[in-house]
C-alpha cells in the first residue's frame, strides 16, 4: 500500500482515476475516505441517503453529485446491501443507455457486494449490455481503520486489472486472474463461515439464556474455546445492527450452494434467523445476549 | 484431579464404587481407562461390539460381563451415539425390572450422551420408573489423553452428587446444582457452536473446491482468521469418521431449539449434510477436503 503524500492531497494527477461511490454505509464511506486521502476525487449521490450516510460522506470528503453524475467518473464502486445490487446495476445501466455515451469514455462498474456468483453474472450482463465495463469484486475484512489490516478487495473478470490501479491509492486489491464470478464465490465461502458462525453463536446464546445457563455456557467457552469466545464478545454486538443486511447475504449464500443441497437449507434458515433478530421479534431481542456478554466480561 | 497410586491399582477400597460402562467408543473407552487407572473396577458388555471396540476395551483394562452383569455395578455410565440413548435406557430398565431388584442396591444410571433435555427427561422417566437412580450428564471436550485438558462431565439432577464421587477417581465432574436436563442443555448449546462450525467450514471448503478456489479460501482464512483456520485443519479430518454420529446430535439440537424456530431448521439441515458426508454421497467424499487441507499445510 502506498502512503498518502501532501502532493497527492492537492488534486488528481492526469493519471489518477476519478471514482464514483454508490453506497456510503460504514464500508463504502471508509473506502471512499481512503481514496480521497490518497488523492483520488470521489463523488457520490446523497439525494436519497439517510442523515447518517450524508454526514459520513461529508466527513469522508466525498463530493455530492446527482445520480447521472456518477457516470462521469472513471470507476464506479457499488458497495451496498446485497439485496439492492441487481436493481442498482439496472438503474445505472439504464442511465448510461439514455445518455447514449461513447464507449471510449464508459466508466468501469465494479460490483463489490456480497452476492452469489450467479447474481454477479446477472449484474454483469446488465452492465455490459449497456456498454459499461464490468468487474466482479468482493470485500473481505472490516472497514479500513488505523491499526488494523485493510480489507481485501478481490477482483475477477478480464477487466480486473483496470480496477487494480486503485491499489496505488490505498486500496488492497487482489486481482484473481479468474473469470467473472470468482471474487463473489470466494466471498460466499468466507462469509458462510464467519457470518454463519455468528448465527450459530447467537442461536446457542439465546437458547442458553432461555434456559438460565448463559453464565455456564460463557464459562465453558471461555475455558475451552477461548478464541471463539473472545470473538463472540465483539461479533455479537457488531452483528445486531447489521442483521437486516445479512438476511440478503445468507440468501445469496444459500442460492450459491444450490437449493437441492442440504447445506443450502442451513443458510436459508440463517436468513430467517437474522430476519427475526433484525425485527427484534419476541424472543429475538438484543437484550437476549446481555447476560452472556456481561458474564463474559467477568470471565474473559 | 487425584493421581493414581500403585495402591489404587491393586484393587478397589471398600468406598470405591464399581462402574459399568455402556459404550466403548473412543470417549467411553478412554473414560473407562482413566477410572481403571484410578483404582475403579470397570465392567462392560462386549457381546455385540465390533472387534475395534473389543480391543479398545481390553487395552483399557475393562472387565467383560454380560448385559445383566452391568446392573451389579454401583454406577452405570452410558456413553453411546445419541440415537441409541433411549433404546439403551429402555433395555436396561427392563432388565432391572425383570430382576425385581431391591431398591437399596439399585445402581445409579448416568446418561452422558449428547441428547436434548427433552430426550434426557424421557430417558430419566424410563430409568426412574424401573427403580434406578438417574443423573443427566453430558461430556464437553475430547477424550482424555496425556497432555490435554480432561473432558468436563457436567451433571444435573438431585442425584448428581452421587456421580461426583468419581471426581476422586480421575474424572472432571461438574455437578450443576440444577434440575434434570440442564447438563444436556449445556451440551446442546456448546455443540451447536463447535459441531455447527465444523459443518459451516465443511460446506464452504466443499463449495470452494467445486469452484477451484480452495487455495484462495485457505490463504484468506490463514491470513485473516488464523485461529479458525488452524482449528479447521484438525477439526475437518477428525469430523469425517464421526459424521454418522453427529447426524443424531444435530437432530437433538434441532429438537432442543424448537421446531417452530428458524435456528432449528439450520440444524435439521446440518443433520442431512452430515448424513451426506457419512454416506460419502457424490460430491460429499472425504477427498473434497484434500486440496484445502494440503494447501493449508503450506500456508499455515
Amino acid at each position: 500500500m502506498s502512503s498518502p503524500t501532501p502532493a497527492a492531497n492537492t488534486g488528481a494527477s492526469p493519471s489518477t482515476p476519478s471514482v464514483a461511490l454508490i453506497g456510503v454505509g460504514a464500508m463504502g464511506a471508509a473506502l471512499g475516505e481512503v481514496l480521497v486521502k490518497h488523492g483520488v476525487p470521489v463523488r457520490t449521490d446523497l439525494s436519497e441517503r439517510s442523515p447518517a450516510s450524508q454526514s459520513r460522506a461529508r466527513a469522508a470528503g466525498l463530493v455530492p453529485v446527482d445520480t447521472a453524475g456518477l457516470l462521469d467518473a472513471d470507476i464506479i464502486l457499488s458497495v451496498i446491501p446485497p439485496s439492492l445490487a441487481l436493481d442498482t446495476a439496472a438503474r445505472m445501466a439504464a442511465l448510461w443507455q439514455a445518455r447514449r455515451g461513447d464507449a471510449g469514455t464508459a466508466p468501469l462498474y465494479v460490483d463489490c457486494n456480497a452476492i452469489s456468483p450467479e447474481t454477479a453474472l446477472q449484474v454483469g450482463a446488465l452492465i455490459q449490455d449497456a456498454g459499461l465495463g464490468y468487474v466482479d469484486a468482493s470485500i473481505i475484512g472490516a472497514p479500513p481503520r488505523a491499526g488494523r489490516p485493510a480489507p481485501r478487495l478481490y477482483a475477477s473478470g478480464p477487466l480486473a486489472g483496470r480496477f487494480s490501479v486503485l491499489s496505488r491509492h490505498g486500496l488492497d486489491i487482489r486481482a484473481m486472474q479468474a473469470p467473472l464470478g470468482t471474487a463473489s464465490t470466494l466471498k460466499m465461502c468466507y462469509a458462510g463461515i464467519t457470518k454463519g458462525l455468528a448465527a450459530l453463536a447467537a442461536s446457542s446464546i439465546m437458547a442458553a439464556d432461555r434456559e438460565g445457563i448463559a453464565d455456564e455456557l460463557a464459562a465453558e467457552l471461555a475455558a475451552s474455546q477461548p478464541s471463539l469466545y473472545q470473538g463472540f464478545l465483539s461479533a455479537i454486538p457488531s452483528m445486531l445492527p447489521k442483521a437486516y443486511r445479512w438476511v440478503g447475504e445468507m440468501e445469496e449464500i444459500a442460492a450459491f450452494l444450490g437449493e437441492d443441497r442440504p447445506e443450502s437449507g442451513m443458510y436459508q434458515h440463517m436468513a430467517r434467523f437474522y430476519a427475526a433478530i433484525a425485527a427484534a421479534q419476541a424472543g429475538y431481542e438484543p437484550t437476549t445476549f446481555d447476560h452472556f456478554l456481561q458474564s463474559g466480561g467477568d470471565k474473559g
